[in-house]
């Protein structure tokens, strides 16, 4: 098979990775998808660098059995603190989710001042903070970890008194910095958007990861001469992940926005 | 070595286990601890049972190695889904957090109307109520799972607005029962005691695992001739972890009630 006609990779902790799948399915319909959802071990947001770059490595390894033509790293936390141990071991294109995001929020804050949030991993990393500076050192940034965000995401209660409340109480901070944009740094996060709105007010221009990722995707593939040859092919997507299917069939649905037919349990290390 | 001095080794999938060193530490004064924390993989409340009791195995092998003459599974959701397997599997005495704690609470409870709180996985194992049944076939008992208590205990949010609020949703079907003791099954419960009775009311009995459980470890070692020979004996408690031992070493004082002097980090798998 031609090297441009080869699968796209794409690993997270679990779950909220297939917010990016399912905006890679949008825009590039004819790519055939990996992805691996480290289910067994998750979360990855409250753990050390060390130790998500050392699962981040066995993702990558496992990914790249399938010959992939090119890796996202559609977990915030994997990208915000093994994206360059993994670029430099692995021989393929990967990228993460956090240079995307912050272009785009660059591009959006009028008043050149950007809020992130994340996990407690995420913003302990400043890589957002960092990508910001890089790219254009006039703007102010101003993060804040959610660590309840996740929790409450996967419990349902997105749209509920007792988030509101925690989103509060997090957000504060970040209300008195004058933002008007807010990078939202975790792949769970969109699920929390109308609370987010609730205490920030509805001037504020949020950034999703996923489809700016995805955007960067096609961009690559595109200039890179990687961009699949086939057209209306019948796409291949296959889910793989660590811990039994059935939770990850079932929420997933959520996140990707439509039925997973079929997912694999696999041990990948 | 004698068998008898050997140490006694201790594994939870993270930190909460610690709550039951603290009790064996008081009841058992001259034994040697080596305990692990999987804090790599944690949580296990909600994963499949598969997948902790496959973690669980590779905890057990570990602490194996150091000789131990009995293992304590400090780990509810572990004890829940895991302990006839490592039973079977291992040639060495294992005993988990349920038994002594159900036996506890069929004592205390003169409405024979038991509640349970723990994990996901904990109560859908209905471990308990099994053993409640077995116990006394007369007990009712009523389980409900509180995924968000680990993270808000984690979150040090013990005595909070949000806490309250969360802890009455969880509670009222529990409160409708009529229970007059309540079963806090998980190590990370007891943090929030004054929250939960403000929902359950004065009243209530709480049996926490810890405790019942260094009263079994203690049975156990002097009816078979496991208890230490030696006397004021100056204690070796070893600490392991999964992950960097810094968030451990920080956290892990409050369920210690001690500082940790030294934590190292494992490669277990």
């Amino acid at each position: 098979m031609s090297k441009r006609d080869r699968p796209i990779g794409i690993f997270d902790s679990g779950i909220g990775g297939l917010t990016v799948v399912r905006e890679i399915i949008k825009q590039l319909p004819d790519e055939d998808i990996i992805y691996f959802g480290d289910t067994a071990r998750l979360p990855y947001g409250n753990k050390s660098a060390e130790t998500v770059t050392r699962f981040s490595i066995e993702n990558t390894k496992f990914l790249r059995k399938f010959g992939v033509k090119f890796i996202v790293v559609a977990c915030n936390t994997s990208s915000s603190v093994s994206l360059p141990t993994l670029k430099r071991r692995f021989n393929v294109p990967i990228i993460g989710v956090i240079t995307s995001a912050v272009r785009k929020a660059v591009e959006l804050s009028q008043a050149a001042r950007i809020g992130i949030i994340g996990t407690r991993a995420t913003i302990a990393s400043s890589c957002y903070q960092g990508e910001i500076k890089r790219i254009n050192p006039r703007f102010k940034s101003f993060a804040v970890a959610c660590p309840l965000f996740v929790p409450l995401a996967e419990e349902g209660w997105t749209d509920d008194q007792v988030t509101l409340e925690v989103a509060r109480r997090y957000l504060r901070p970040l209300l008195a910095k004058d933002i008007d944009t807010l990078i939202l740094g975790c792949t769970h996060y969109p699920l929390l958007k109308n609370i987010i709105t609730k205490v920030m007010g509805r001037d504020i221009k949020f950034v999703d990861s996923a489809e700016e990722t995805a955007k960067e995707v096609k961009n690559f593939l595109l200039k890179n001469q990687l961009y699949t040859s086939r057209n209306s092919h019948p796409r291949i997507c296959k889910f793989y992940v660590s811990d039994e299917p059935a939770v990850f069939k079932k929420v997933g649905k959520r996140f990707l926005g439509k039925t997973i037919k079929s997912v694999k349990k696999v041990c990948i290390n």
